[in-house]
């Protein structure tokens, strides 16, 4: 068993193996670092393989959170949680419950979200049995959808590029490339077209990609010629690994600034990459914290006004993280995770 | 990785991986069932060759919690924990906090007590952090030392299989063989001599033998010599695996009754021999749990005279189990199994 090695690699505090035969439940809840704060974490629901693949994933995305957490400057530390199966078949109100108990018993050292294969509804069977929860409707006295502020959090990302890139901050007459018309990306199309930005805009589903094209008077173009176009900001708002040694060396823009999760394939190599190609690009877990902003101010009860706030300071987060991979030649993704360390280590010593 | 599957095969609840790398703690912390109440469970400190061997140790000895809480009737389910290293050199509070942290966060779900490796100081430490702990000593309000109530249970359960096999349960005149004159040993001579039984005693500590044969007027004897002495009750009160197929074959005792865990090398097959030669024998698990009933009184804030009589219960448990075993022709340990399960599945209906 290999749990303790793989824990003491990146400082993992806590892994959790949850099991209810009764009701057909297996779990993995990962707690990383709790310095901040206690952990937040998405709850996904994947039919993993086996058991390693659960857990490499929970530990993986926990120690993530607790760098976004850290760089956004919420009080929140870092975790993830895996419920084995197919969310499509065996998701129930019991199962969900049954997890929420679990998450229960950890005394708020855990806090659940939204993640792939699970929904506001789930969150919602999850809060009958426990209060740490975060992403919840409005109705039950959450902050409900996340993608404006998601996408707000995107837009501060690319003008803060564009400031370091250009001196100024304007979008009027840049150009900018929406990989993913999502809602998400519809919603940053709209605040890049109200700044008269040029925006091109692909998305998987045709109807979808027509629609959004033709509401906000965006370019569409397919998805397979989107990452190489002539233009100011590449933004993946979809796909995650859509930045990698086969695409970047076609590529023709000057930022990569989006909402999609892990955008480069490979950290250590494709951020390299990127900076001999002198691409800037804004950190993705930095631009769409969003989303984890929103859930920190329905845990800490702060006004919408709030939100709004800390969603703006991504703006000079990303100039500051921008500024430090150039003065120090670092790959900005890495000077990102510099100052979430940083962050951490210096909160350690007043604990 | 085969957590899941070892916790599937006997139904239990939650493994925990607790983490520390500044402090050097790694521990595991077991929950098998928590329907009869919070699990509680020892914490022992050893140093374990691998993270597989702990995992073993704490799902067994958790689910043996719950069948001995279940089978003692007390409201509490089986838990255990271990904390991985050398007990006498890389024990300290630090260590021993950080571990409270750990069991606190588990919202009283897990209950911590005294095992192999930890001491009343210890659980001290424990209590700085966490007020989920029993077997504290009188002065932090906890119900102090248990071995009282240990050799009380354990005289509880040899009356009951004189009863069982002579028709009354008088000590007087019958003859006890007692291996080890520890704390509980010397505890249950004391209560054997009072009824004027006639005792046997051995011990490893020579000076402690003599001392306490002599203050009770009991026969030393050595520690290879005491098993197959013609007696009516053999008392395992130190070592466990003393009953097994070589010590079988030479028993003269009719009965087996001790304070030792374990006593049985191999449960199936030793049980089944103790059968065929006509020894009683009375599960240790049942008889040895004055200990855990002290502990259930200080959790659930009982007086020391409902302590006494959830010991003395153990003498109608004794009987029942017993009889149920020469009714049914099944080992009496699997009998005592037999009552907590189904004690167990009754109190699920009504969760």
């Amino acid at each position: 068993n290999s749990s303790f090695k793989l824990m003491a690699q990146f400082g993992h505090q806590k892994l959790v193996f949850c099991n209810d035969g009764e009701v057909g439940l297996q779990a993995i809840i990962a707690i990383h670092d709790t310095t901040l704060g206690p952990a937040i974490g998405g709850v996904r629901m994947l039919p993993y393989q086996n058991t390693d693949e659960a857990i490499d994933d929970v530990l993986r995305l926990s120690r993530g959170m607790t760098y976004k957490a850290a760089v956004a400057g919420v009080n929140l530390g870092g975790g993830n949680a895996a419920i084995i199966g197919d969310h499509r078949t065996q998701k129930n109100e019991v199962l969900l419950r049954r997890f929420g108990q679990f998450v229960d018993e950890l005394s708020g050292t855990f806090i659940a979200s939204l993640d792939i294969g699970t929904t506001p509804k789930d969150m919602e069977y999850l809060h009958m049995e426990t209060k740490h929860v975060a992403g919840l409707p409005k109705s039950l006295g959450g902050s409900g959808d996340s993608a404006p502020f998601t996408a707000k959090g995107v837009y501060y990302g690319i003008k803060a590029a564009l400031k370091e890139l250009y001196g100024n901050d304007s979008l009027a007459g840049r150009t900018v490339a929406v990989q993913g018309a999502g809602n998400v990306g519809e919603q940053l199309i709209a605040l890049l077209r109200e700044e008269n930005a040029k925006v091109y805009v692909s998305d998987i589903v045709e109807e979808r990609l027509a629609e959004v094209a033709n509401k906000y008077k965006a370019v569409a173009v397919s998805n397979n010629n989107i990452y190489d176009l002539d233009v100011d900001v590449y933004s993946p708002c979809a796909l995650g690994g859509t930045v990698n040694k086969d695409t970047i060396s076609k590529m023709r823009c000057r930022i990569i600034a989006g909402s999609a999760n892990n955008q480069l394939r490979n950290e250590q190599e494709d951020g390299q990459l990127l900076m001999e190609r002198k691409i800037l690009y804004a950190p993705d877990y930095l631009i769409n914290a969003g989303g984890l902003i929103s859930c920190y101010s329905e845990i800490a009860g702060h006004s919408a006004s709030r939100t709004a706030a800390l969603t703006e300071n991504i703006y000079e987060v990303t100039r500051s993280v921008l500024r430090k991979s150039m003065t120090e030649n670092v790959a900005s993704y890495h000077a990102a995770n510099q100052i979430a360390e940083s962050r951490i280590a210096d909160m350690r010593k007043i604990k």
